[in-house]
């Protein structure tokens, strides 16, 4: 009786409720101190202290009506200028409030846009290996994803087929930087050399191409990294962005949009979105949590802890003879699988109870993905483990 | 730039917003306080302060990266089972937490059982007057809305039409009781007339056909009226419902969806929900406040407060020679626009400051929506205005 759409969706998210499962019989076996979950990306660092003080003084200080109530849609006015500042005072950039729209975390914020944007069989370049629900959000508006091929030197973006693939029905382009599954941050020489591809294009073309920037990982970075902030290098760019890992609020579904004033057709585009944004059922994102990351707009969960993790499974990893990128960003660590085939690997690394993602659900076989916003305990608790999977390869 | 699809919202919005800003300059000319805004349905009683008490010790006691951590697609396990219960123990139902689906408000729910059910051009059938957003919701998977006109005699649907109207297309029919904008509360007779003209329809063509029951304003009733729950009438039902108003949270976007085991195709149908609650970017209700609707499962605003306002608005309009059905439930009243034309008579009270909305965006021209969830002094001051209006078109 479902959707046609929605068969072929729901089989696939039966085969991951398969593999939940089996993780969870894995502990109900070995018990959960001795199975190695790194599938997931929910983070275990806890929000920072100042979340929590932010919730108890609005409840207790501030009007319900005003904390509980309806808002327009695109968020409280206050919150926006507050988010914009903070933008502005970070990144040199000279956003006001209409430049942001509060949304339903990042997942909201890119079905916003696509619905705001996208007619059907309009294409939407993506990068791989990438975060697969972006298939998804593309085709809940009959767009099309199109796929790069990954450049699995460095993980950069592989720019020569992206300027091949570059047509007259090209809409959008996401980039995820720091990236997930790969932790690699796009540098600003592949940047600049993106952006100048698509102001070629746009002018070859006659069209507008929107780049959407998916920015949950931002704030996680390692040694220093610098992550450019793309709307100074291209106008038509929209940021999306979420406090899911910045501040560990991931259900709360809080983020925002940012579209900048000069970006082609501004004014219909934020109207768009703002329609968008309410006539998908989000009406606006929720209204409690808004108020508190404008209150916490400096803070910033504790990197280190995910740092240590990163290097710990890094430095064994590679020790033991596995290959991977030391990633500058995110939580997960994308290593080749051992054998060549991301399936079979990720089963024989299931036998000894470690649960990793493979790469074909990145549009990059061959690789997995290890997510390790875990506890430091579980890091140290599967090396052994990942040593054993490299002698039975040998 | 932007999708086909929302060139025409867009502009219907700014229509929307040229209403909303012509309120806030008369505002601004005449004084807040002269200004009598009864056009959202924006509640203005507190929410009980069981939610209050709620917030505080879950952020107090609980662990932070469970309250704001992911869960399951379709809401926490606990949750889901609180609310089955309350259910229950309210009507006499047999449901279990699987049965229960948290969503993002009950626009969140009606965007996601459409993503799961509908194909391009299945047809889903509202009563008139109805919320004009469930054309939005509808169109959002290329479905088809078919309005049945409305019985301006007692605003119970009409039946005849509706039965002459299903095809083997129907897919769903929306229902809202206490309905927006009427207030009328359907009847056991109608709910048993509906039930049986689908379970004849639905055996005619062989089809499933689910009833969408839309239930914001189930808490908000007057006068000990009881409004049957539809579950236990027809088993395609869905029943789609919220806390924006029985806990005055319409910011915070919590609800849920209730899918009965009974259903056709239950299984696929909840796969399809919990996907689609995933893709369409909600990912899952905002965490905090699914717990906090647990917490405060027994709490309810004090619906005494809308009822004064509907007692006083009721009383004196009919009274100065106004036509409308004394409403039963939610806090909207129907009236008849004098001189029949209601842009015209909307425009008019305009004049006294007195802002309400026609009934044409509700498919019913003829008709005013008052919305009375204000202050009593706003319900009160609006009164001199109102009788004026009677002699200016006498």
């Amino acid at each position: 009786m479902i959707s046609e759409k929605m068969v072929s969706l729901v089989q696939n998210s039966s085969v991951i409720r398969a593999m939940f499962e089996e993780g969870r019989e894995l502990a109900n076996i070995y018990g959960e101190e001795n199975v190695f979950d790194f599938s997931i990306g929910n983070p275990s660092v806890e929000p920072p202290i100042e979340v929590k003080e932010a919730i108890i003084d609005i409840i207790t200080n501030d009007s319900p009506n005003l904390v509980h109530g309806y808002m327009n849609n695109s968020g409280y006015e206050d919150v926006r200028e507050v988010v914009a500042k903070h933008i502005n005072n970070t990144h040199g950039t000279t956003f006001v409030g209409e430049n942001i729209v509060m949304t339903v975390g990042a997942a909201g914020g890119l079905n916003v846009i696509f619905k705001a944007l996208l007619n059907k069989d309009d294409e939407v370049i993506v990068f791989a290996p990438y975060f697969g629900e972006y298939r998804n959000y593309v085709s809940n508006y009959d767009g099309v994803l199109v796929e790069i091929s990954p450049n699995t030197v460095d993980f950069q973006p592989n720019l020569d087929e992206f300027k091949k693939k570059i047509t007259i029905k090209t809409k959008a382009v996401i980039v995820n930087t720091p990236n997930n599954p790969t932790g690699v941050v796009y540098s600003e020489e592949t940047i600049c050399k993106l952006a100048s591809i698509l102001e070629e294009k746009q002018k070859e073309f006659g069209t507008s191409i929107y780049l959407i920037s998916d920015e949950p990982y931002r704030e996680l970075v390692y040694d220093g990294v610098e992550v450019p902030y793309l709307t100074k290098y291209y106008k038509n760019t929209v940021v999306g962005y979420s406090y899911s890992k910045s501040l560990s609020l991931p259900g709360e579904r809080i983020g925002y949009l940012v579209l900048p004033s000069e970006m082609d057709d501004f004014l219909n585009v934020s109207a768009a979105v703002n329609v968008a944004n309410r006539i998908l059922g989000y009406v606006n994102a929720p209204s409690l949590m808004q108020r508190v990351v404008a209150r916490c707009i400096d803070a910033k969960v504790d990197v280190e802890i995910y740092n240590r993790n990163r290097e710990e499974l890094y430095n064994n990893l590679t020790a033991f003879g596995y290959h991977c990128i030391k990633p500058q960003g995110a939580f997960y660590l994308f290593i080749e699988a051992l054998g060549g085939d991301d399936f079979a690997f990720a089963n024989a690394a299931k036998k000894h109870n470690i649960l990793i993602v493979p790469g074909t659900s990145f549009g990059c076989p061959g690789y997995c993905r290890i997510a390790y916003c875990v506890d430091y305990s579980k890091v140290t608790g599967a090396l052994a483990g990942f040593e054993k999977l490299v002698k039975e390869y040998q």
